[in-house]
């Protein structure tokens, strides 16, 4: 790839443009704001000039609704050799592009999973894709040469190709973007009601669990049209959920017995099935390795005693609550009375934490049962 | 205040004692689980040991449902001259206290909003609570003195008082909390049905409104189950609004004419309501202090320049998007074509980037504007 243009230098489209720019690739820019496009181009995003012959790839950064007639004005002009866009839903353009666009074969939907609150250009970053999951739909008609340039523009902007159809696509977001910006929305509406006290008990989990109910609410009305039969499909989901949630806390909030009980099921199972869900969720934040290794530390029952490991252990990057307290020790033994605590930590980690803390007077051991389901592993 | 007894040495209790702790008080600290109150001892929270005399104030930091038992029983044993809480609801703790405690006037209900995901005295922090608000829910009987107890203990953890009465304090945890939660595991659980592919659609929007979801299911039924009447109220209010969303939804997915504009109106208004709703949120990051100033910056329009800008500021811990472009100059001045850039920037900040980009090249002024509503300012 050599040579593609970006038509839209919002967030996404800027963030683009600045991804393979550093890649090598000659960017030519446009928006309908000019304004915009300058901004992006002084950025370093690229050039805002008409390319002289067709670019290998034009990324179509415009809203949803705009994509179909972007495209066949693009491919009427013959801007690039193929297209792919950037929208958040993924059938209505498609369905556009096959009933519309002059070269349908030429395109292939595209979705990067990434985004910020802020919007515009300057708000565009270089690293916005890395590491990120960029959903391909392709349509029957699309040509493996526009396929492959999509996966080209994926892995120039650092992400993961993840490919589904644009329907599976669309049912997915409405469960995992589009109804959670509603609810979210239904929910801080409700924050202009109730008592005059009630935004100072706002708190940090309130503020996570409504932050996506910002952004540019035509930008959002946009995107949640072109999938309002998906979104409806879940709302009605919950409002059945609803139904029967209702009636559950009206029991736990009546005096007691036997409907009181089942209420707590009802409530306690919905909780529970949630917690699953979030299992789900793949964590963006490095987990346990396999490789790691456990270091267990035996402390003395005396005030302060811990707070003196983990200020030990913090210079090992090991934050108070990466600890797990191990095995109480009541009764004591040789060391007295105390109890263990144990560390989850890499294998290079482990052996300077063994002798630092050894060096420091603590009572510390590399974990035997670990090192052995792990046999001929060398200490690093 | 100079003693304290903690009872429950979870995050929240062993996060107040090692507040307390560290400012002078001592504190006895007990937990029905031995281990618990044993490392809330070791982080330096306090001694686990019974007082030999009345300490000034009695925390409980157990689940709502227990805090009337708990509280009759330690009055009953004359462990405190006062008590508080720092349970998540108000009203049932309240009437417990008043038709079992042996000594009603000298519990005054409290709820601290600070939390962590993870829970347990290993993730308490003495700065738990610094600048969070902390509740304090005085009833008809709460005695003068066992109020400014609990006054004390919310400034010796560095949190802000907040009075209000049990119920409205209630009402308001149901909007800001408890329905959020619910809503949260109910968008959670959808997350098991769906494609196969849909966790891989997950960002970071999904993560945020879902992450509240976590946490203990058995402690949350508690805490749910003694707000029942308020959540059930507010669970109400999103059915009902969910009856006028799903026609909204199902207008949109059709054709078109009047009624998909009907559908737009409604779902644009639902959005802007909730975008109103979140300016209601208290924003703990420090925004813009009316003592800031403007510095305007002019951009010549070449390729990278902005970028060059960009890095020059970034020194002065200014990140992109706190960059606004100010106007656009498409047909040129003095400096030829380009546009401004502005940064709001502490008074200090100012006159160093004024002279650093200045040095550089830069055409660069404070802004004018702001100085002239602030007559008298000399530059720091």
């Amino acid at each position: 790839m050599r040579t593609m243009a970006v038509i839209g230098t919002g967030l996404i489209g800027t963030s683009v443009a600045l991804a393979v720019s550093r890649r090598g690739v000659t960017v030519y820019l446009s928006d309908r704001d000019p304004a915009a496009a300058r901004t992006a181009a002084a950025l370093g995003a690229g050039f805002v000039r008409t390319p002289a012959e067709p670019v290998d790839l034009a990324v179509l950064a415009v809203p949803p609704s705009q994509v179909g007639a972007v495209l066949a004005e693009a491919q009427g002009r013959r801007l690039a050799d193929s297209y792919t866009d950037v929208a958040s839903v993924k059938a209505e353009p498609e369905r556009a592009a096959l009933s519309h666009a002059p070269d349908p074969d030429r395109y292939v939907g595209g979705h990067p999973l990434a985004g910020r609150e802020r919007s515009g250009p300057l708000a565009a970053r270089a690293d916005l894709f890395t590491g990120r999951n960029w959903v391909l739909t392709p349509s029957p008609l699309t040509s493996d040469e526009t396929f492959d340039q999509a996966l080209e523009l994926v892995a120039l902007c650092g992400a993961v190709p993840v490919v589904m159809g644009s329907k599976d696509h669309d049912a997915a977001v409405a469960v995992t973007s589009h109804v959670p910006h509603l609810m979210a929305s239904l929910m801080a509406a409700r924050l202009r009601e109730g008592p005059a006290d009630l935004p100072r008990l706002a708190g940090q989990g309130l503020r996570d669990a409504t932050r996506i109910a910002g952004g540019d609410s035509r930008l959002w009305g946009d995107i949640l049209q072109a999938n309002a039969p998906a979104i409806a499909g879940v709302l009605r989901d919950l409002h059945r959920d609803l139904s029967r949630l209702v009636p559950a806390l009206d029991a736990l909030a009546a005096p007691g017995g036997r409907e009181r009980d089942l209420g707590m099921r009802t409530l306690v199972d919905l909780l529970d099935r949630g917690i699953s869900g979030l299992a789900e969720i793949p964590d963006t934040r490095s987990g346990a390795s396999p490789e790691d290794l456990c270091v267990r530390v035996a402390v003395p029952d005396r005030p302060g005693e811990l707070a003196r490991l983990l200020a030990a252990v913090a210079d090992f990057g090991i934050a108070a609550d990466d600890a797990r307290v191990e095995e109480a020790r009541p009764d004591g033994d040789a060391h007295g009375a105390g109890f263990a605590v144990r560390f989850t930590v890499p294998p290079r980690t482990a052996d300077r934490l063994v002798a630092v803390l050894g060096a420091g007077g603590w009572d510390v051991v590399r974990d035997a049962t670990v090192a052995v389901t792990r046999p001929g592993r060398s200490p690093a």
